[in-house]
């Protein structure tokens, strides 16, 4: 057991833009002594409907930012970036680096679910790499996955609230309501954001595997074993860096993370 | 005036995905024998919820490729960049550049519409060009702008025939109705796409301007005065560039644009 004493502990979270703020909103909760550090490449988002190339670039640029100042470990808040680029960044970086898609997976494993749905981006769900996860940790597990990309424009839009809401999660999650799945991972960071209203149609007997939860439970779990005195009450700061910022991103925050206070600054990382 | 013998014209056209195919289509379909270079910078899309000042950076870096490739004349194909970055194009190329924006205001004055609805993205309707191009024209004209944002990825998934797309139109749209305009400027490559619903909605009575078909009417026009001798009935190459490649894009493209003939090339221009 190594203990680490006196170390200032900085976690680096990023996502392609500003949907991570999930993520950070539940590890902010679950670890407030820790320094949070949250990058969101607006300028380049949305990965989602990107190549496997590309998104390894921009991840990359992005770890690279987030050592620079400091950061310890590494959050792979985005499930596009996890799914094609862990590995990579595993390689290239001397460092641990938790992912969303890694915690889900473990996470609908563990649920006991026998019959997994899995929803996400183009990308996310092209990659296969939540079927791979879960095919590894039980071979007899029935997966379907499918991407339902209009859902992140939706939520950020503010549009969820709308009557034809229904309408369109009705129309992407018929399948998964038909072929009876016991629990659907939500693999886009926007989705906790919909939550209930996913629940409300697929009704309560489907668990509902929200990987910004999971991940702060896996890092929390990390932490306590490996810098158990960082703990404490004392919150540290968070801070926020976009690589682009706009009217649009602005009121996307502010709908969605209403109840959030920190300061955010424009950086430039290509 | 000044006749151009012999000289090899390619004409450079941008957008920052694949919408502005709308564009090259109605360019292609005028200027046969034309060289037409079109370069989606689908690595870094979308512009329409982004800064100017990024948009500006992303559009000079896909200026400054085409000019490379030997272009003379650049089309803006892309409402933001059109709306951000023309002014800033023109300072710092020594090129003839039309910009869908301009050629969509000026054919919505000659409509004689005096009542004129604009719809666009987020960052379109916000930089409020149209509207200063049109109040420049005539400060009589009474203007409502509207961002609509949620109709490009509506497109691009191919959902404008879900039975709840009528009611995404509807929820955006009727503030036009309610206002009783003349005509609606389409401020988006991707809307001539979803031409026929709109009109539905709004009836026959209002012009739909679609800055695509304005853009080839002015080019012509200039051609025509400039280039007389480059018409003929021989059609000429087209080349499409990408910045980025993926499933996502490519089954856009199929499913939009799929009696286009052409070759696809994946370029890196940062």
């Amino acid at each position: 057991m190594i203990y680490n004493y006196g170390v200032l502990m900085k976690i680096g979270i990023f996502d392609s833009g500003i949907g991570g703020l999930t993520v950070l909103k539940e590890i902010s909760k679950r670890l407030p002594s820790f320094e949070l550090l949250y990058l969101g490449d607006t300028a380049r988002l949305p990965y989602g409907i990107k190549s496997k190339k590309t998104v390894d670039k921009y991840s990359e640029n992005n770890v690279r930012f987030l050592k620079s100042l400091g950061c310890k470990i590494i959050i792979v808040a985005c499930n596009t970036a996890s799914s094609y680029s862990t590995s990579l960044l595993k390689r290239k970086f001397n460092l641990p680096i938790f992912d969303v898609l890694s915690a889900g997976a473990q996470a609908s494993s563990k649920s006991g679910a026998k019959r997994i749905g899995i929803i996400g981006t183009s990308s996310t769900i092209e990659s296969r790499t939540y079927e791979k996860k879960l095919r590894k940790i039980d071979k007899s597990i029935k997966i379907l996955s499918k991407a339902c990309p209009i859902f992140a424009p939706m939520i950020e839009q503010g549009l969820s609230k709308k009557n034809y809401s229904k309408l369109i999660i009705k129309d992407n999650l018929q399948i998964f309501k038909n072929k009876k799945i016991d629990a659907l991972i939500l693999g886009c960071t926007h989705y906790p954001l919909i939550k209930k209203n996913i629940q409300d149609y697929l009704g309560s007997d489907v668990i509902l595997i929200d990987s910004a939860e999971e991940i702060s439970k896996s890092l929390y779990d990390y932490l306590k074993l490996y810098y158990p005195n960082e703990f404490s009450k004392i919150p540290k700061q968070r801070k926020i860096f976009l690589t682009d910022k706009s009217t649009y991103f602005n009121s996307v925050i502010k709908r969605i993370f209403n109840n959030m206070d920190f300061e955010i600054k424009l950086v430039d990382i290509t």
